[in-house]
């Protein structure tokens, strides 16, 4: 099986927490964890022209084949709900134009998958996290949430991929 | 003052109505009047690349110079909300990648600016709309009600520049 990169993002007008990892081999390797900032005073145009562009740029560097997003519920406000569709929009338009993979995990799934446990705190989920990767201690301790949340967003969608391979050996 | 094309849209999954107008010396003219139908066997990140496609396409055939908006409020079902949002963030990326205006309304100060009443019905709003446009009586009749409402939609934001260019003349 060729090599499977998965772009898994957190988006916001404010922060998005992006991560990209690769599976080769049935090995993980992380290649970028980071945090898209977008200034407020800017129109939101901009914000969304920016949003495609960068992502655009991931996807082609990075030779991306899947994105992994988290299902969103509606929260208390209605119109930042409708605005965080913006931007899940902008990535489904690049899962198109560029002939890749789109998956979403509901934050459930999301928390059972990685702790085991559907009703895990971010905090347990977090502390999972530290244990997978020792080495980015020192990186999620001062990110934003963002930036954890879309690693446990991603490391969803890779699993998903590896269970899905062993079941068609298997089977 | 050089010609002004306003590209107004009501957008859906199912059905998009769209109309182009042309505001040339102060006269109006109608370009287009149609709908965008998509079929919902297709993936969402297809239908988002086709929705992006057509309108980048009459964008660019038409030197489209404003995008105008119905603002969308809450309906019954949050997913559906939600994703009415990918199909606008669509329109504010093209807003941004071609450097056009896009302006909103609300669906009250739509049917303000049309019938000189804000709680006017659909079938109000309808009549108005035939009064003006008499040589599209067929048309509209014929038509789903989405292609009607982006001709609305996009007569408002015709309106309200001209109001503008006259203010800024008096002024």
């Amino acid at each position: 099986m060729e090599n499977q990169i998965y772009l898994g993002i957190d988006p916001g007008f404010h922060f998005t927490g992006f991560s990209i990892l690769k599976l080769e081999n049935n090995k993980t390797y992380l290649l970028e964890c980071n945090c898209l900032q977008m200034n407020s005073k800017d129109t939101l145009s901009k914000r969304v022209g920016l949003f495609y562009n960068t992502f655009n740029q991931k996807i082609l560097t990075y030779k991306v084949t899947n994105i992994v997003l988290e299902t969103s519920f509606l929260g208390r406000n209605a119109q930042v709900f409708l605005k965080l569709g913006y931007l899940r929009g902008v990535l489904y338009l690049l899962a198109d134009q560029n002939q890749i993979n789109i998956t979403e995990f509901a934050p459930t799934q999301i928390k059972q998958i990685l702790t085991g446990f559907g009703g895990a705190s971010k905090d347990q989920v977090a502390l999972a996290l530290k244990v997978m990767f020792p080495q980015l201690q020192n990186v999620l301790k001062n990110a934003k949430s963002d930036v954890s949340d879309s690693l446990a967003i991603t490391l969803c969608g890779v699993w998903q991929n590896q269970l899905k391979n062993r079941l068609g050996k298997i089977l």
